[in-house]
């Protein structure tokens, strides 16, 4: 499991002062960016965002902050799962929680491919 | 159902030139906000987002015109769910679609509330 | 000069329920790459954009309908500079104005070139 | 003289791979707001931004870390400007660089108001 802290940006609050609910998705990808790079992979993705979801927990207001933690769910032939919390540091009060489903691309090919077995063993030990 | 023309922004797209996957929820958003001004309900909403799924059928690259199509799914006794689907208006290629649940909720007292009969109403109409 | 008008995003708005002052370069840009495209160029700018000026002049607030009205400013050798306006549609308020400069460039190249006839003959057109 | 880190985020690229132009308004904004609170406001604003300018000096790519410096500029009867340098902390490259004027805002009474001497005091010495 990693956990990186978030940088807020006044505008991803709402006009209520809470965070938008579309920013989790980046929020996520925040985590996802990270968890990607210790895999040793580079910066630039080789797989596709084939689904999404967000469960919100309890508001996040202005001035509340906020870390995303990230750990590998269900690992398959051609995909994986990364799951993910978002949580306000202080108290560990959980904010959001969701998923991603991860296809392995070749961008090239135009087609989904295996996970490499480095990749896999990477993933395993995240 | 109704279906809402979406106004593509430059940085709605990543670095491959495809729409970034966290947009797609903004895209939900616009088509909800229209869905919510058309029950006439003002531009305030009176509900929390508790869930929100997108998955992800084909990608979106930059020049391709969006729609984003929404239509009621189940209502409960405090709850109901908006499906969406994003759409390449050219020749209705499917190109993302998902789900958020919605509570209605007042937020001077910060509790759910069951949905008040007018609502119920407008919503099994859209 | 043209006008185009913005559709709105909910998260353009910060929790006071003003735009947030850094989403009007993306409305700038919105009014641009329509004037682009008005140009015959396609959608993928061969410009670099040099400096950006935003003045604010009255608040936008959420439900105000707004607009972006773009025309050219001075014309010069290598570079040409749009002018904005962000009104409110219903009664022609100024929200916001400003100014982009851009530079004509070969990425291929990775340098500045002078301004093609045929683009700096439509340019003075618009 | 303050410099913060910025966490960069994946849309904040275009399809080029630059970060997008507009995006240096969040970047000023998120030196901004230390500077605020370093000044020991607390995380409300009780500014208005009057104007805001940027200059942009050369691309900021996909993978290249990015910093936010901030100083005050010059601090007038009601207002003052922010300066912002945005730069690869690698090798103190200048990415962007830019203004923003600042006005004192009373938000209850709806009008401008004279720097607080105390507000002042610290201005001076950030």
């Amino acid at each position: 499991m990693m956990r990186l802290p978030i940088q807020l940006r006044y505008n991803d609050y709402d006009d209520r002062g809470h965070v938008n609910n579309a920013v989790y998705l980046t929020y996520f990808e925040l985590g996802r960016t990270a968890a990607w790079r210790a895999l040793g992979e580079g910066h630039e993705p080789s797989f596709l965002v084939a689904e999404a979801r967000v469960t919100y927990r309890s508001p996040a207001m202005l001035g509340d902050p906020l870390a995303v933690e990230v750990e590998v769910g269900e690992i398959r032939n051609k995909a994986w799962t990364w799951k993910y919390r978002i949580v306000d540091p202080r108290d560990d009060r959980l904010v959001a929680e969701g998923e991603t489903t991860q296809v392995m691309y070749d961008f090239g090919a135009r087609k989904s491919v295996v996970i490499p077995d480095i990749l896999r063993a990477a993933l395993e030990k995240i």
